[in-house]
């Protein structure tokens, strides 16, 4: 006959369960991370080269889709060793759609590649198929660690998939500068997806540092190093402000194209530095959750087998407030003990549950906006940096926040007329 | 070597599991449904027991202590009923830890029993007692179902879990209401609740209402005849304005437990047809989803094992829009349609969890102004209709919708004084 000891019990152990698989997709994480950083820079000299018309760049860019490739091996390899029998669920489901839709994007790596040294796609083309690539094996990590559940861990996946995506908006904008200097002329266009790029970039470190704990968010402040971010900061200015049409000197191709890639080398070891730290939470937290579960194996020793506790502490009054242990000396015996335990998991689960959704909400509010921003695209025609000005325009002249207007973009969509019916 | 199409075979093998672990969970929700269903009764008759100084109803409430007795046996073969050892992961933890402390209440009953017999305890204490126990109750159908990753039965459980939250208000004002007739006076505090209960019921209904589809909204209000609401909306002005202290006609506690009844009574046909329509979403989603594993595994049967897909396609331009299928005659070959079914695998579970979030976000507002409110009675001792009431307010004033306001309370929770420190 199960107890309420039993049930208890298996609540740790699917807890530990949980934690284990996560600690479990560090392998997987981290070999994405590795080409995901050797694809950035791969796509950064593939627009040097196609900016220069061939001319420049090729040896260096072979060398890198060999890197590239031996990494990709790596990543096949980690995708290989996934358990696609065991414990099946809906997290697993969109892990798998994700890795399925991945291994056609690694696939295709090679069309592109040919592509690229045959110069028969611009840059702007072959930038949006690395895109492509980047982002659906960044989908895979998401996915791979979007089951966490205990809010801390979920805290710092949010900061971990927002510095992602950070670096991942700054290695487009190597590679879209890289391409306007190789090419030696100023162009609207690319001007204003640079100027995108690093609003987008900005914004996602922003939630990162919101969300990481303080030692990671000042590790990140100590390793951009003012005398890098520098002539980074003089690029973007001569990129961005040089007239439409004029001459750019393509003698700083290479200079922008190290000092983005400073840039990204700087964020690429505090990546690494997020994802230990996400590790050593896990085998921290995994730890603590076996040693519960101990203590539960021992309390269950101790109890009569037939014990029936009525126990009056249920209708005691007003559970414990968050934060203080309930008390264990309720009546002092085990039954009384028992009882606090189970009273103190359930307030625990119901505080991580509760912590979780602030968590969560956070990100639907930036997921909103991106959607409202998304719908103005297509009805208005606009580019996204300008869907992003008309919400912020909206929410300054309505005096509400932006999530508000952007609730209230998407309640006018059904309204709406189609795009182009 | 894994393919592709194996991942998106596991992807379909993880959906179909969770799909049969909520099935399954149906026996237990129902279960439960019926023991609350029968607590709330008991509770009513409590109150009129309790209202009456033990004079009357105690027969009744012997009746229905019996047809609980039976149903909480059912539950507790319900939970043994349960594998506490396959597939553990983070949403069984809370169903477990739910269930420990569920146990909890069910042995504590007795004890409520005997002191409601005694007439040792006051009707609010008892009813406070029956409102822990029944709420430990729903819990677990809560955590039972919450596991649920498909929006279209996400919105359903939200639709159903504000229906019982609803009933169960209005089972506490049918034992509110008892207690007052019962006794034979009106009296103020007893009034502010059940004033309290009527707002909150019919929140939660509202709720219900939004989430419900348009037939079991329509069901629902076709359940609630006017004939059985008439009387019960006269009792309740009857109940509400008495001056607080003068006598109520105690042979009306016999009308108002039965008008009650129906209403709890219409409540629990409509509860049963939400688990069913339920069930049947759940089983419906359950065939689709193996037939489109069916439709997987034949087509690996046509493709070449070797086969190592160069495909172009996936650079294709934009993915086809959201609920337009990607056209399958892509390139018409077996490695198009592979190509086209991932990248509508993929974008489906996107989509999927983007609506997950919608719901998501509705309940995270809900809660936030729950938790505004609780933290309002602990700083400022209000009651939890006074504390609506001023939240209400500040909205009205300040022109800014419910939640916003609950945030802003929340943010400030930070600088305000502890109470009782």
């Amino acid at each position: 006959m199960k107890s309420a000891l039993t049930f208890l019990q298996a609540a740790k152990r699917s807890e530990i369960a949980d934690l284990r698989r996560l600690v479990l997709t560090g392998a997987l994480v981290n070999a994405i991370g590795r080409l995901v950083h050797a694809l950035q820079r791969e796509r950064g000299l593939a627009n040097l080269y196609l900016g220069s018309q061939g001319r420049r760049w090729c040896d260096e860019r072979h060398a890198q889709v060999a890197t590239s490739q031996g990494l990709q091996e790596e990543v096949l390899y980690a995708f290989e060793q996934l358990d696609t029998e065991l414990a099946p669920n809906g997290h697993r489901a969109r892990l798998f759609a994700g890795i399925a839709y991945a291994m056609q994007g690694l696939s295709a790596l090679a069309l592109l590649r040919e592509r690229v040294q045959a110069q028969a796609w611009s840059a702007p083309r072959a930038t949006d198929a690395y895109v492509r690539v980047v982002s659906a094996l960044l989908a895979v990590v998401f996915a791979a660690a979007d089951s966490a559940w205990d809010p801390e861990i979920s805290r710092h996946l949010v900061a971990f998939f927002n510095f992602l995506q950070g670096k991942e908006f700054a290695g487009q904008e190597r590679a879209a500068g890289s391409a306007l200097f190789a090419s030696g002329r100023a162009e609207a266009e690319g001007q204003q997806r640079l100027l995108h790029l690093i609003e987008s970039q900005e914004r996602c470190l922003q939630v990162f540092a919101d969300f990481a704990g303080p030692a990671l968010a000042a590790a990140w402040q100590q390793a951009q190093r003012p005398e890098q971010l520098l002539p980074l900061e003089r690029l973007r200015r001569v990129l961005c402000t040089s007239t439409a049409g004029g001459p750019l000197d393509t003698g700083l191709s290479q200079v922008w194209f190290d000092a983005c890639t400073a840039r990204l080398d700087a964020m690429k070891s505090t990546e690494d530095a997020l994802a230990s730290e996400l590790q050593a939470l896990c085998g921290q937290r995994l730890r603590t959750t076996e040693q519960e579960l101990a203590d539960l194996d021992r309390l269950g020793g101790q109890l009569a087998p037939q014990s029936a506790p009525q126990d009056p502490g249920f209708f005691d009054d007003a559970p414990a407030p968050q934060g203080l242990p309930p008390s264990l000396t309720l009546g002092s015996q085990v039954e009384g003990s028992m009882l606090a335990l189970v009273r103190d998991q359930a307030q625990r689960l119901q505080a991580m549950s509760d912590e979780l959704d602030t968590v969560r909400a956070s990100l639907n509010e930036r997921k909103t906006i991106e959607r409202a921003k998304g719908l103005l695209m297509a009805h208005r025609q606009l580019g996204e940096d300008e869907a992003h000005k008309t919400l912020r325009q909206m929410a300054m002249n309505q005096n509400r926040r932006l999530v508000d207007v952007a609730e209230a973009v998407l309640a006018m969509a059904a309204v709406l007329p189609s795009p182009g019916r």
